[in-house]
């Protein structure tokens, strides 16, 4: 039985494919980590080698050492002696040393842990970010295919849980595709720029100078991180916008998939999923599950970026604790952030739009949504317009047959009136501009429809 | 290479050890999950069969199957399986079934997946909150040790980082253990009143009426669980509750963590940690790494209680969402005030207290600090104390050589005032006070010191 | 106009009263602040002359110019002498020892800045705290109502928004009670033990030795505070208690007013309020205000909790911003979840519920939410139940009429076992236990019913 | 005495000094948001004469009833009417119909509530959003300055609070600015785009179609605001997408503000605020308010912030409690991170440099910081260079004078790699950088220096 071998059963494969993360619970994974920080070490040997510092040949074998050491070092084994030093970069340079068939000098060239560990960082969050870019971006269709199908397809609008005016089911969708789109570009450019860490031991780049900033140039070429201005060890904007613009993705899942969970409720009953969930004990249900977990990802995040823009408070040159934090923080949002997109986008891509039930709730209170126009309608004939509508659903009267109202309206014309499908306003212009706006944002951001 | 085992690689093994949190890693991995959720299916069993509703020999076949399944069952299989339906138990269950000799009906009886979830979580809780608690404890008793061995030994009290007058390192200590003594009274009640859930689909009983309370205490028996007033399901303080207590404890790790980094600054240089961590480049460093990694263990609290505490908003029966938030968070919750609370143990207990650092320290304002005795005595003679001891030590002059001082004050008297051994006030009194109520603490919650 | 006086128009009496909060914001005002701190200068004071330091005519005279200070000062006035020492005490102290008639020593005795705001803050939480409780209460009592009244009011239940099982109102209602009266109790005990502050400078009450603590004693107890074991000046635990406890009742409070807001949609229109919320351009809209501003006022809370708990790194003998951190944030914390208990006992205290819409909807899917208690049924006689009545609800069949049910069971015990009036289990018991359980509390904790 | 008038008293005057939110406080006001709501109904009046709709006169009746009404409505009063219905536009509509010489009609033209209110939080946002990027364009200013004074000035680099290496004043300053400036960019960009909102009651713009766009085009116009692409009533990114550009501001105040503190401490001694605190019992005390009370605004952000982000699952077409839950939540988050900056910008720019206990503080260890250097001039004569500098150190040799040490470096090398100034590496290069960027973000964003 494979799970019984050490380091299996920890966190991770049980709950994530529940909140949509077993992707991103890969690509954040030890061996993920592991992956990442031989990769920034590599590239710290490669940018030593082509200004010169070491040889090429040293650096192919400190690269072949790496390559060795990602396939067979046990996270568990790099765990427990990371403990000693409060971070897992100082004992794999000491295993890359011992493995590679290079002087110890060709590997960690200049180089602090924390240029390794924010590194790796950057670079796994270069790569996650991706995953949940994609997933935003997917969720980000199915509200755009949904918008527009039923761009036309008439609905009730409700404020504060009250039916209120009519609308259309594309109106609403565009409302998500439009916060979605604004997470897909805003992510994409905070990914986009996410530098490489190089500074050295105290952020002076002295162990490498007069070629500092080449060699921080050229390890951020190497890994396709941005170039940094200057090292920033304790100058963390880098990771906190990072954090910020997930929170605000995470914040555009959590409307659609509670809009779908409402109208997936058996009195609403406007739309399932394709794929609801079942339930051991009670077989006519048919939960919305994606919607369900991609709330409960998204419900998590807020919390942990307020963890990341809680921990600023670097002290000097290297902050003694408030670093530390933002390791398993910033990949928990990542994951979660992901995972809710993910379920979003399973939710809204398989979404079941029962008309029929939009027809039937919005006639549920036999016109009285339409109100506001038959009060705009009279207040061109009298200042009372409100108090005399007002009057009329306290007294339950229809409007066509109110005696006061077709004082001032013609009953046919009251009727037209409250027809929804005359009602709809720029419902269905609201979502051409959004979908016009959504292929600039998929043209510019390099994803398809 | 043991780790290259499906479902190994996931996040736990590489960064546990640094927050201090193997143990509790472990006690809350996929596979005590597993476990947890199994105890309870078979508490569930051994109830019905209790109260007759099934054969004693098919709550054997159930148990012994359930044995077999926690030996085998691979998380990673079980959360693949657990997607469509949102929760692991709809699976579980099933698997149960399959393999347990037993008819389907001994299995899960009355239950719903919830019943499962919440009561195998308050277990999880239960078993790795006694973990916490030992941790605070433990660093409750180095506090105490500090305390009581510094209890006279003076050193200076420092105000928004200012020098301000004598006090004693015991006292400092006592103001940590004050606090620590609290958590671990407030969590130890917490974890005690942590009940089962019982409550079947609709948290109405009806499956097992009219044995459902019986029911529902004898579940809460058999796992050492308190027994609930009624379901809970969507009552969520025994949740909340708990998720501020460790949030108050963890709280409580970060003071003394973070006046041992203070104290342990090259600057400082007041107290060092007994297995300080090096650093790769600059060997004569001496991180104070345990108090570090207990700090960042518990500044990512914060944040994960405030999401615990926004998802109370449980809609009727069975929340849409805030219900599936809470799982891995509380377990985050746990596992970091745990490693906190670990890291802050292995800090004080090996912390060595440099008493000539102390006196340095201590005279380094040449008695300046001690102006408010000066003051006080003056007041006895003159409304313009305050004054008088400013200007002198505005002007740089020795209290007891300044003109205007001994024209009320005799020399020798002065000196005496400036003496800080001579001002410690009630500071040792504190540390009787305080070490006299961990006794108590120890007593009352079952510690030992 | 009175607004146009300097001062006003500062944040409170706009949003206050949307939030519930105008008793609270009245008890936590600038206003309230300076009597609160001029309280505890005159306990200083008073204590002083009960020990001897000082006559009682001097600590006569001094309460007499904190009375009238407490009567015109401008806390503008003080709020701008105080941005230099980065407190309000330091200005205050001034203030009073210039209009009392009475020596400077007469004043503050052997207090430092922070015994005195810590003492304040103290007893706004008691007196501001005394105010959440009885909100709580008030909302519990309505909880009660209610569960009392429909103990047997059969409505649907509901898990993840779709329709599972029958249950009551009262049940409903029950679950409200059950959390409302923990946080109640939990708050009480938590506000029961508010210490007062008192440890001079350094926290070693060397000032007033060997008087220290018969000082701290005197002072708590003149002002209905707790006595303290020692001083808390960076130990934090009284207010991280308070905070996690009324995070906790804020978290009670968004469950009732979160099914409130659902019950009262059009579409379940199971509920309304008694004084629903109109709107400017919808005369037919009943907005359920008191539950929607309920809503808004918890779901502010757990952020600010989340601020104090991580504000517990207080360094040395007085934090360098962690202390100050605590000021507005606990009020706010106090207003908000006062406001939110408010806000709900206004929405359940006056709710109507509309049995006919229970009726309604409890009836909506034609007894194929009572699948359960067939499946159970007709598991007696076969273990293919579950997939037996899986495929007539597929298939849209009633189960009385489905062929291979009828083969198992009589129709007409198939249509008894689908009357949601004969499948309430315990859902009266449940109601009778969790009133009982609320007039222990009232009982214990004053309240009355 | 002016503040015994009704309102005053309330929250604002006592607190905002000590946090440097005079001017926000203000701007941020109950006053202010009353002068604000009524700017936004005077821009829907405006664009209604614009577009044909009402006569010019009606227009400009109403925009003299909106100042008369700015100048006399008391805010107790509005807040007291704002209740019924949960937010201030309802009431405040009425009351400007009423007093406004023009038709009903003229006033709220095809506006909701909502509209209102979210337009009316978008100006003060932007108002306010100015002053925190002039607060935040001050102290990077003050760090630039600094920076450029003290580029060649050496100070000790700490990492985890050891001393570790050299490095220069001016480098640390340098990484201060260059968050700073990072913060004034993405402020600066999120506060450009905050868009107008105007949907109608359903968000469909129908009470004014045609002219739907026209009419949100103009307001935005008129108000200085974005034009929105659309209806972004529960689309919430405008939100959320500001207040992770605040959090992300108050989080770069946090890390200078904490090492002037911990700079300024007795030990450390190395800089002073200009106008350093008192302490009433205490006068030799220096306290580095400014920066203490900077640290304790920035510290009150972000869980602020993670409310904003958790209250994005706004229902349908408006939210029941998540938008209420927006408004002081983010007059909050504004107030204080502009408070911050302010407070971080007095600290920087009167802050007082001691080059003297700079040089104190790097001769701390007798060159021991420079091993590194010793180590790397060693590897090239010997792969044990490590272990032999590290035994020197243990035994508290002099590197100079060590046998081992001297047999592959001559001690006057050895004392030259010693020599700090020697081992500055970039940190020159880097203040260059950043002030060069500096300049760029100025010029860019508007600021001067």
């Amino acid at each position: 039985m494979s799970s019984s071998s050490p380091g299996a059963g920890y966190r991770g494969p049980l709950f994530d494919p529940v909140f949509g993360a077993d992707e991103l619970g890969a690509a954040l994974s030890d061996r993920a980590w592991i992956g990442a920080l031989l990769d920034v070490e590599v590239a710290l040997t490669r940018a030593a080698a082509a200004l010169g510092r070491i040889e090429d040949a040293d650096a192919d074998a400190v690269a072949t050492a790496a390559a060795s050491l990602a396939g067979d070092l046990d996270p568990a084994d790099l765990g427990r002696r990371s403990a000693a030093g409060g971070n897992a970069v100082i004992p794999l340079v000491s295993l890359l040393r011992e493995r590679a068939d290079a002087p110890a000098r060709a590997v960690h060239v200049g180089a602090t842990s924390q240029d390794v560990l924010d590194t790796a960082l950057m670079l796994l969050a270069h790569r996650a970010g991706a995953i949940v870019v994609a997933n935003l971006r997917s969720a980000a269709d199915g509200a755009a295919r949904l918008a527009a199908t039923h761009r036309e397809t008439p609905m009730v609008a409700r404020t504060l849980g009250q039916q209120a005016l009519p609308t259309t089911f594309g109106a609403l969708a565009a409302g998500w595709l439009l916060s979605l789109d604004d997470a897909v570009t805003e992510l994409g450019r905070a990914l986009s720029v996410l530098p490489a860490q190089y500074g050295g031991a105290a952020g002076t780049l002295a162990a490498v100078h007069p070629d500092g900033f080449a060699f921080a140039d050229t390890v951020a070429d190497l890994l396709g991180l941005a170039r940094p201005v200057a090292p920033w060890h304790t100058a963390r904007t880098p990771i906190t916008t990072l954090a910020g613009a997930l929170g605000v993705a995470a914040g555009t899942v959590a409307k659609p998939a509670t809009d779908v969970v409402l109208m997936a409720s058996t009195e609403f009953g406007e739309v399932s999923e394709d794929a609801p969930g079942g339930s051991s004990a009670m077989p006519h249900k048919r939960n919305p599950v994606a919607a369900v977990t991609a709330r409960a990802a998204a419900r998590r995040v807020p919390g942990l970026v307020s963890t990341i823009l809680s921990s600023t408070d670097h002290e000097f040159q290297r902050a003694a604790g408030a670093w530390h934090a933002e390791w398993e923080t910033l990949g928990d949002i990542l994951r979660l952030t992901g995972g809710a997109a993910h379920q979003l986008s399973v939710s809204l891509n398989g979404l079941h739009v029962h008309t029929d039930a939009l027809d039937r709730n919005l006639a549920l209170t036999g016109g009285a949504i339409l109100a506001e126009k038959v009060t705009a309608a009279l207040a061109e004939h009298t200042d009372d317009a409100r108090s005399i509508v007002t009057d009329a659903a306290v007294a339950g009267r229809r409007l066509d047959e109110d005696p006061v109202v077709t004082t001032h309206l013609d009953p046919q014309n009251v009727r037209e009136l409250l027809d929804p499908t005359r009602y709809l306003g720029h419902a269905a212009d609201i979502v051409d501009r959004v979908l016009t706006r959504h292929d600039t944002t998929n043209r510019t951001t390099g994803g398809t429809r």
